[in-house]
């Protein structure tokens, strides 16, 4: 077999084999075959796509290049949840416990990444002797006991997407639907669960801008985990704004207490139980999504979702005295607030760049060496359809520096206040089942 | 500049400027940009095309990446000749002598290569005593004093090209009719010459299968000449078997100096004339085709073509005598004589595959390394449309072994024998103008 002849043949829109896939992840990852062939690869496959079944190949071509975790010790099924990003995504947070409570077992590996504000493990690690350094044992024994528990050794799983997702980041082959499912479920599929719930984001503040690729991605990726035995399903929601109030670490810390005791921001409370019960369904504890819905809201209202946040952080450490006293978290020097110049409705939130603000402050790594500031960030005041009046405040600023004009600066821009009324968006646009996406 | 942006830009369509392109032959040439981006820039120039423009601006800037020839102190409008490549071309060989005859300056700068046969390089090569390793200053003189001369001293041109060509082999990326053209004008005009003929070859023994792309390229390189000042005209001709009788070196050698005496292969002595009657014309040395055309064969039929010859081999340091006694060229110890198993009349001959047979004999050379027998090669005797009865020769093999099974193996394989008339082939297909493919 020779790359170039698999080139061209991608190239002139034939299909490839399960054995010329594999062969070309192998050679790629033991370094046979160089980056110039695998970037020039790469945009013919952003050219001409890829069937189902190579979406499938590819992916368990790189599941098979690194380790795999093994959950088979942990009684129940494991049910993962993954969100392809967006802004003030605080959810992992709360449906850990929240799921874990009902009786789900919730087995994370979780990492930290980079964007506007730190991965899962930071925004853990803002509580208080908080760590996810876990034995494997340890993390089995712990999901047995309280049903939860996070890790951030994750292994070497597939070495060959994070040497791909390199390449393709300095080569424009980033944007392939492809592409970008076979790299999201290759690490979700390594991680060991045995079914998974996807939350493609969609709108200005997400990686996918438009509804139809985000469907197109959800169902490539659903079709994945079918293809190989992994109960899957994705919803598609809105990330023209940013998710619930709170972006940065600490404050998504509070917003998940104040979630899982049920004060949340209505969309991130919605999305929650959107997803949660989900997860509640594809593990087999609820017959119906009605059913999986009422238990989680129940386990919200009698306070069995914050008991066991408390019982998940003191397993790993932590201090859960900041249930009751969110105060210990982290806190910013100085509260600065950005106030409406004018009277009418929030029509717009550029979530993207509400973000790069956050970001700016120090709330997220803009590289890996990046070091992250916990106690920063943004708490949102106003959403899109809220009336605001001239002087209501927008935004609070959590900073540790008094100059903050260039944060300030961005937030104005970033909100657009219009005169006449605006609906609320639509949080929740679909849903993605493994039989919708055999249909099309 | 990023090049990431650069080849999003390709891959989505848009058109790069001259700034952007500039940068990145400058960037691939002197190393900054790496062969990855490179090659994920060419796959996305494979699949969106460039614009003539941008073709040309290509062109330019990898003429720039080298040294250029400067042949102004030749006097008069300088022609340089070019073949896509096909088997058994024999063309440059007639053509050198034949247009200096008339007064048109040839001042060619010739390789070795690859292929069937060894490059014009190899060919003159067989005649005694003929070096290329002349010094320009002698190079210039010889033109000037007996209007030809070639030469293997080509310095560095268009470097850019020929790394950028090592790519292209190794990554799917060879096909695309913009980098071909450019490819081809930019090692044209760095060579120096004022006004360029093309013979772009097509059919089964050419890299050009198809008719409609074989115009479109000689369409990019014609517009490439006009847009850098080049006056370029087009020819695209039948390779859909060998052109003349002869494959080999010594042995195409000997077939110019029957063409040169009027004694040549039809096809042969047809595509020369018509080559040299649009060099002669670009050359103003004729006020229409058909004065050129005369002219030429004036200087056939009275010697003086074949005079120039010998003058040219002398001037070059071989022996002229070759020219009377041809038996003087270097000779291969076998003659095989491949017979027809049928009768009735030749309908189709594999040019690629017969030439590879005439490589396997060790005409050509399969990679740099390998090591020409200037001896060998192949005679055809019977070509598409003539009659053959059982037992007629069809091909006579020249080899240095007598083990030539499986030489004679691929040429029955080559030949195809029709019980019905078959017509005689096309020879030239179109003639592609400046104004005709502005008019596109």
């Amino acid at each position: 077999m020779r790359m170039v002849d698999l080139i061209e043949r991608k190239r002139d829109g034939h299909e490839l084999t399960k054995q010329e896939i594999d062969y070309i992840v192998e050679g790629y990852t033991d370094g046979s075959i160089p980056d110039y062939q695998m970037s020039s690869l790469l945009m013919a496959i952003f050219f001409r796509g890829m069937t189902p079944r190579e979406t499938s190949d590819l992916t368990l071509a790189m599941v098979n290049s690194g380790d795999t975790i093994d959950l088979s010790a942990i009684e129940g099924i494991k049910v993962d949840k993954h969100s392809t990003g967006g802004v003030g995504d605080t959810t992992t947070i709360v449906l850990a416990p929240l799921v874990a409570s009902v009786g789900v077992p919730v087995a994370k590996l979780s990492g930290r990444g980079l964007g506007h504000t730190g991965g899962t493990v930071d925004k853990f690690e803002s509580i208080s002797g908080f760590h996810v350094e876990i034995e494997n044992a340890q993390f089995i024994k712990q999901v047995n006991e309280i049903k939860v528990a996070v890790t951030g050794s994750t292994g070497n799983l597939a070495p060959a997407d994070k040497k791909m997702y390199g390449l393709r980041d300095v080569t424009g082959t980033v944007n392939s639907i492809p592409l970008i499912a076979s790299s999201i479920m290759s690490k979700k599929i390594a991680s060991g669960s045995d079914a998974i719930v996807l939350d493609v984001k969609v709108g200005a503040g997400a990686f996918m801008k438009d509804i139809n690729d985000a469907k197109k991605l959800a169902q490539a990726m659903v079709e994945i985990g079918s293809n190989v035995g992994r109960n899957t399903m994705a919803i598609i929601s809105d990330m023209n704004q940013p998710l619930g109030y709170a972006i940065g670490n600490a404050l998504e810390v509070k917003e998940a207490i104040d979630t899982l005791r049920g004060e949340g921001p209505a969309d991130l409370h919605e999305l929650c139980i959107t997803l949660g019960s989900h997860m509640v369904l594809l593990a087999k504890h609820a017959d119906n999504i009605d059913e999986a819905r009422q238990i989680l809201e129940e386990a919200i209202t009698s306070g069995k979702a914050l008991q066991k946040f408390k019982e998940f952080i003191e397993a790993q450490g932590g201090d859960s005295s900041i249930i009751d006293d969110p105060s210990k978290l982290p806190a910013a020097k100085h509260i600065i607030e950005v106030k409406s110049q004018e009277d009418g409705y929030v029509s717009k939130i550029v979530a993207d760049s509400i973000g790069t603000a956050a970001m700016i402050l120090g709330a997220g790594r803009a590289t890996k060496e990046s070091v992250i500031d916990l106690s920063v960030g943004l708490v949102l005041h106003k959403k899109i359809g809220d009336e605001v009046k001239k002087g209501d405040t927008l935004v609070s600023i959590y900073s540790n520096t008094e100059s903050v004009d260039e944060v300030m600066q961005r937030i104005y821009e970033s909100y657009q206040i219009s005169a006449v009324k605006v609906d609320y968006p639509t949080l929740v646009y679909a849903e993605i089942h493994a039989h919708d996406s055999a249909a099309q």
